[in-house]
């Protein structure tokens, strides 16, 4: 096959708004489009076109960089360069392309595709996205130049002050808008920690099992985490005491216990607090999904019973909005203001102003807490129908925790079967779950699964899902 | 005085959408614009209206606090709480107010309001707005449940993309699209790379003057600036080599030194270039505003000269967008991708689904090439009236350097006046001032104003200006 005319040859405009590797791409996709170029056809080489057009080089480079880089053409080295031969039409801007089920690049544990029972994602189809579009296009038109400088570092005034106010109503933490800074996830917040009050070989309290990110932020920063077993009432601070007295710091999830769900019990939050108190050690309350308690309400933060000031409270917009807001929130203790004050003045360059402004907005005119509200009665009844459907199923192969809140089911797999594996299949089937070994950190085989169940919609989708999961113990 | 009947004694109402908190702020803020209670009102305490209502007591704390945040109440102690006595209304959501010029807490290099002359910001009056507003709620509209979960961390794959086709056209760099990796802003490059690829103790040139942020970043994670000493021909490579050959890095500005606006000499480039070959070291290249050059065509990168893949391309859409955006680039060389894969996995959460669609669109449609062409000649113009009019009423006070390009005038101030105490008196009258002696590493006086430009208007505006800061020199 020999190469086609270019789609481009016409000449070029000069006075078009548009750069002229834009207007060489855009000719290609449209000659794509049209049926003029067809899959598998070879092109010009770019120096071909380079000497054809007399352009510069680097202009058809990055013309066909782009082209490349969005599935259109694909270099074949002695081959040259042709349209690449399986060629589908591509999703709009705004909407990437699905990562494929087979997409092994997809990391463990925050894969950015969507699949059954994915950990970690709120409910996706029952977000309002109208109230939202709505807000957002208001903040848009009414931008102003003050909303197009850097944005405060700390988090917007408003947004500061509505975070304050709900917390104190949702989790009883009494603050000031000061205390609050908004950051921009989870991560965000543990490294804003680490800089204003961690050093380098510094040690720290982990539960075991506990979510691995916040193990492996920890050991990028030289910090020495310490796994501390976790039982039905939480991480075993008594035993972290003995073991490990001197640590700087304990990274606990009071409210579900990440990922078993349990609470930490009254005591041990009493015997924490003591710890830290005695020894100016710093308590890092991850409360990432404390709204979700379905058996009562939710309980109070281990943060509304800090006398000391040794809580610092990680909170966030993930689970209650939406995971890709990119929106979370740290509450430091009083005394503590100022040392982060400075330090997120050399780090950190604060969030959008957009998206600030939309959550603030979305907050103020009651929109949160009703969606908060109808989040919980939703999940409640999502995992009630989740459970039913496996346990149908599934039956006696495996059990599901008892459990007062959370995103995810706990399934223990019954006779030893190994949850590596099983995770490793049902991801290769489209199925998404992830392994309790996996959030070990000795090593050791759970047999457990942990499966989000906030985006599974009826008995009927569980079973069918449950099915999957069947066919592939077997 | 005494207490006025608290407007919030109506009973709320518990199937309303809105918490109870929100519902007593609202009918105090009501009560406020109505007129019902007036600046230096007492209103109840908290203690006494929570018996009143026989709500919770943080209900109402959290009302009060909400109301105290945005300034409609203040608490006097003994005197009770009142409606604060100075009370104007407030600005919408989307709007924070402006700080006064007065607010000292402004930190010096990144101020979140504007000031005339103020530096880093690029022409808020020119920027479309309302294609920005229609494009942005064209992707809100769109948002589907692929752009709600966790954003790629690298970046969306199409912004990543075009990114790569904008470089090489304006920047004369080849790169794939997967050596780019979208970050929050500068302070987030610069602490990838760190992440990535030094340690603590490492020794880094950095520019002197140079950008004091860089300087505070790189300390606060133990990484010792070495600096390096500027002259019209840029970092005075050779010096450093002889001081400190085991730097492991580099960090420059060579399209226009910040913030002498010198371009680094080719002959230094090279210089460069191979002692980080010769010694495995690292290149940061500070690209803060390459694209505003306006004698000539814009200077092509550092990094289109690297052959031994020792550089790494900082960029950014603070200056040819908006700073509010938090978006910046990083490119890494072939070599590095995976190594800044593995520490953004750990570090980094991604950025906004959203301002990363808008960006994308906005290249994708023209908008952004047509943008910056713009503003390339609206800088020139604005930069040679600035001078002008400056010149024009201070005379001989200073001189004004040529330079080629960038985002602010030098001013050196002649007869040896502090540029700190003027700065100082500049920022007390309203006015914006960056003193070079800030930017120098050995606490020396430069004598030299940094003048942002590119807000300032016209001649008569300048003049205007001149003469405030001409009254302050006497």
């Amino acid at each position: 096959m020999t190469a086609v005319n270019p789609p481009s040859i016409a000449p070029l405009d000069p006075a078009a708004g548009d750069p002229f590797y834009r207007q060489i791409y855009d000719r290609f996709r449209a000659a794509i489009a049209s049926g003029a170029l067809k899959p598998g056809d070879r092109i010009p080489s770019a120096r071909a076109l380079t000497r054809e057009l007399g352009l510069a080089r680097g202009t058809i480079d990055a013309a066909y960089a782009l082209l490349a880089a969005e599935g259109y053409i694909q270099a074949r080295g002695q081959a040259g360069t042709i349209v690449t031969p399986d060629l589908k039409p591509r999703v709009p801007v705004a909407s990437p392309p699905l990562p494929t089920v087979g997409d092994t690049a997809v990391p463990s544990f925050r894969p950015d595709s969507i699949l059954p029972f994915q950990m970690g994602l709120p409910a996706l189809d029952e977000f309002p996205r109208k109230i939202w579009a709505r807000l957002g296009a208001r903040c848009l038109r009414a931008m102003q130049p003050v909303d197009m400088v850097h944005p405060p570092v700390y988090g917007l005034p408003a947004l500061r002050a509505e975070i304050a106010a709900y917390l104190q109503v949702a989790r009883g933490i009494n603050c000031s808008p000061a205390q609050v800074f908004v950051t921009s996830g989870f991560r965000h917040t543990i490294a804003l920690i680490a800089h204003a009050l961690l050093k380098a070989g510094d040690r720290v309290w982990v539960e075991a099992p506990g979510y691995p990110p916040t193990r492996e932020l920890l050991a990028q920063m030289k910090i020495a985490a310490v796994p501390v077993p976790v039982d039905r009432d939480g991480m075993r601070v008594a035993e972290a005491i003995r073991a490990v007295p001197r640590a700087r710091a304990a990274v606990v999830t009071p409210g579900h216990q990440s990922p078993t769900c349990v609470s930490l019990s009254l005591p041990r939050r009493l015997a924490l607090l003591d710890w830290a108190g005695r020894n100016d050690a710093w308590i890092i309350e991850d409360d990432y999904d404390g709204e979700y308690r379905y058996v009562s309400r939710p309980l109070p933060s281990l943060k509304s019973l800090d006398r000391d000031g040794r809580v610092l409270y990680a909170g966030t917009f993930s689970k209650v909005l939406l995971p890709s807001l990119r929106l979370a929130y740290l509450v430091v203790p009083e005394s503590q203001v100022e040392r982060f004050e400075q330090v997120i003045q050399i780090v950190a360059g604060g969030s959008p102003e957009l998206m600030q402004a939309v959550v603030t907005a979305f907050i103020r005119e009651g929109h949160f807490a009703r969606h908060i509200q109808r989040m919980r009665r939703l999940y409640a009844e999502r995992r009630e129908v989740t459970a039913a459907g496996l346990e149908n199923v599934l039956g006696k192969r495996v059990r599901i925790d008892e459990q007062p809140g959370g995103m995810h089911l706990i399934l223990r797999l019954q006779g030893q079967q190994s949850d590596r594996h099983l995770v490793a299949a049902m991801r290769k089937d489209g199925l998404y779950a992830e392994a309790l070994s996996d959030w070990m950190s000795d090593g050791e085989e759970a047999s457990t699964l942990l499966l989000g169940f906030t985006n599974v919609d009826s008995q009927a989708t569980a079973e069918r899902l449950g099915k999957r999961i069947l066919n592939l113990m077997e």
